[in-house]
């Protein structure tokens, strides 16, 4: 039964007309609709598979590389976790120990990293303006070095979150809401609220609601985004999001009231976030070498912030969503009040009720990094994954 | 021949009726003799496996995740040592880059790094009443994330040390006695000196004597524990160690004489370790953020030790115990005196002549670790070994 | 072809009188000839193994234990990747957690972090007089418990860098000139210079520049030794490059001059190192617990390197070399004048140049390193090899 489901799934993958091999799927906004397709099918046919016990170990040796440019607990052990379930040897890249910089050295040591590497995963969400472009360095230095034959293979650059989008956590989202609502198709008229919501600390990244506006505008949702003035986001995200809802006959807009936002709403998701002006000012202070000045700028935000403590998803906003009953997401750790925090982005009693959804959404992560990177490694997935059905290697003896 | 050994252990842990399936492992005492019995078995047999040159790979892919909060080197290696054998990526658990914490929180971590998890492995022995308390919890969360169907399968939460029990240091020393004087029955009647010995260190955990006197008292020896007067145990494992030689047909005796302790003994443990009441004083300063008297509690305990540079275990002692042959044993590492300190808990020449088989009681460590990390991940742990042993797949190529 | 090709390097390796089974590779100066071609000719099979997705995995569970006694990216991921191609899980022994210091210690440590250990990498170059002791401490303590029984398997020592020597560097650079010039005794006859260059760091290890001159001096090169006035290598190593050239036909010289190094050079290796004097008083001032005053003998070393920026390798140097087109040589990363500092130890369009050759060069180290591990390691490496080739399990999946 799991396997013909498994089956069904390879079918519709080997359909799909995607240009992933050997390329870094790093926004996004630049890929395919069958590409986002693919990355779908084929995160959830490695979900299937470790369910059916069935080895996903399509690798007998080679390295993942992972690069943490900031503290990270899930990201880190979903790479782990999705590079363990290829047959991959994690290995980190800490840059307190190495020359990695600007220039040439980029270039040289994603080269020196990369002679037996399948992929290398990067977090680099700090500095507005610089995460994309880091891994964009970094995905033509290993793609330079594979042209000239340093490199035997061109590792996968993921990104495990960056300035601009968050595309593996918005796409375990996506698949999360697949499986909630049935189908891709099914997503078609649904209202989903982003929203900002209070938070007790600071300078959290944008690249969450910048990647849930940019990709649930492609299926026909009805995307609101809410937030209190003064927290924008980064102008091209709204762009790319304004762009989606029209082209895909659903809708983006933006407003500055939690109610309305959450009103006849299938799916919240309410989450803090800096001001992008404020990540900017950050930006140039410490790339200035003015860090001492980040202190004061951290007071403000939290200032500002405190201004806007209704901003909680709590019971009675929950019972404005459809049928009361609306979806709850959250990338996690959430601020839940009197439980992490004293007041935080949802109250205590929805965040219970939604626990255990939210858990399995964040399951869908680690499918989606490795579905990432079997996408870039293979010409073939369809072909390899069929490989792995058939043998059925069990992944656990007995 | 070593196949034929490995058959008739297999044979014997089929027999033995156990609930370990699924079951975490906290503290020896909960645990019935045929579990003990099974762990002691399971781990000889994958020693064998090893020697013979048998992959125990019973793992192709999937996580075990070690959280360490105090410093270690070789449980460290022993917990990754195990998981390399069975086939598991090992990944740290790194809390000053998590936010592992509290209630709800924990139960979170617990579930976002067991995605694909077969083991959890946790040293946690500083706090005096604490320690277990966090694995309960960790045990917990998994349990309820299992049952909720959040994760594909139920990580084994395995004690690396907490502040009652080191269940893979006393079941590595057990089987270090089950070999060197035969079988469990060999152990009747024979008598074990747990003694405190001099350290110039100060705050060395409680659990491994409260590990030895809880564990060693169930199969008829004689056990006598020896300390200064002040360095008491936790009165839990007192009266466990009194209830299980009550049980087992043994003794349980204290002396706060050295001499008193080796003469007749067969096996001596001298070992260092905090007063129970201290540690308590020191949890508690930490705990309310007196972090800063911890250092005059500190020399107070170091000038208490002094007082005691005479339970040393020299050769003259030594000579007390049966036959002046008494089998010495630590966890290591010993301070020696003169090698590692001026003055430590071993003279030099004893420990000389004993490093070997130290070496060897610590070895079996990894597989005690490994032992019951398959006995909660498999229900027909026998059966998996004998498909083990009759694939004999080499470990090493040639 | 591929196949062809790697059967006929087995051919030849079959044929070497080494003796390198359970014997540590720690100085190039220890070993034979034959030993050195075993070297480079199992590295050479494994990279065409990797290239023909031929799995090389030996191993099926097991440690190699990584010791880094200085950092390091480039040699940390050569270790790794090296292990991963064996099946063996790299651990690291982090001495911030550990107690590795002196006598006894070593021992012990060395045993307990070996029980399913094949290979232990250290890394100790900060020290003139102390790395390579330190590795024949380790070395001899896992014997010792090889020999005693303790330890199932003798783990290979390696020297990823010593004081003396970096044998897995020069190796590979060795290795490079093979590819580069078709055979070793196409090196015959060669001249290469081995010379100092200017860079804005300070403190750099003396040991490539001691293994280059002492291994290349075997082959009949006529080796060259340029440097300012006071950047004097250890005697012991110009001892033996002066009698390695002697024996084998080559010449080795010293002289003072950049331009009257590069004259006539096939091969030049500009690149910068401190001073054997400055080396000792750093080592004599850290182990006195004077670390204070290090930082003035840095001024000092720094002051003196200032005065010779002209050492750099500049196009109008290159241009003296053979046909204006010798082959330049680095262990990376190179100091750039005007890409990775003001002034340094090579010209832009220099490294630009020779940048793809030098990250081959890189790349060998890896399967250097593999190949001394698996020449330790077994017996008969020409028979596990041909049994690899034979099976041909493909590395990735497809």
């Amino acid at each position: 039964m799991g396997k013909k489901r498994i089956q069904s799934l390879i079918t519709s993958l080997a359909k799909l007309k995607t240009d992933l091999y050997q390329k870094d799927f790093l926004l996004t906004w630049l890929q395919s609709d069958a590409e986002l397709k693919a990355v779908l099918t084929v995160a959830d046919i490695l979900e299937q598979m470790y369910r059916a016990n069935i080895s996903t170990r399509v690798f007998d040796g080679g390295l993942a590389v992972s690069n943490f440019r900031d503290k990270s607990t899930r990201t880190r052990f979903s790479f782990a976790s999705a590079c363990s379930l290829l047959g991959l040897t994690a290995q980190d890249l800490d840059e307190s120990k190495s020359q990695v910089a600007h220039g040439e050295t980029v270039r040289e040591t994603a080269n020196m990293i990369s002679f037996v590497t399948e992929a290398i995963g990067i977090r680099d969400d700090l500095f507005v303006g610089y995460g994309h472009e880091y891994m964009r360095e970094v995905s033509e230095s290993v793609e330079l070095g594979y042209q000239a034959g340093v490199l035997p293979q061109r590792p996968a650059v993921i990104n495990l979150q960056c300035d601009r989008d968050h595309p593996t956590q918005s796409m375990a989202d996506l698949l999360h809401l697949v499986k909630t609502f049935g189908s891709l198709k099914k997503l078609r008229g649904k209202k989903l609220a982003m929203t900002w919501a209070y938070s007790p600390s600071y300078g959290k990244p944008l690249s969450v609601p910048q990647g849930i506006i940019t990709l649930m505008t492609r299926f026909g949702m009805d995307v609101v985004l809410a937030h209190p003035e003064g927290y924008d986001l980064m102008p091209e995200t709204l762009e790319v999001a304004a762009r989606h809802a029209a082209e895909s006959g659903g809708s983006f807009t933006q407003v500055h009231d939690l109610a309305e936002a959450f009103t006849g709403a299938d799916i919240v998701y309410p989450k803090s976030w800096a001001p992008v002006s404020l990540m900017e000012k950050r930006t140039t202070l410490l790339k200035s070498g003015k860090g001492h000045e980040v202190e004061a700028l951290e007071k403000e935000g939290l200032a500002q912030n405190a201004q806007h403590q209704d901003w909680e998803c709590t019971e009675k906003l929950m019972s404005l969503t459809t049928d009361g009953a609306g979806l709850y997401l959250h990338c996690l750790p959430a601020d839940i009040t009197d439980v992490s925090c004293k007041a935080g982005e949802v109250a205590a009693t929805v965040f219970d009720r939604y626990r255990d959804p939210t858990y399995h959404e964040a399951e869908h992560k680690l499918y989606v990094i490795a579905a990432m990177i079997m996408l870039n490694r293979f010409k073939k997935p369809a072909r390899v994954l069929a490989g792995l059905l058939r043998k059925a290697r069990p992944r656990r003896a007995g």
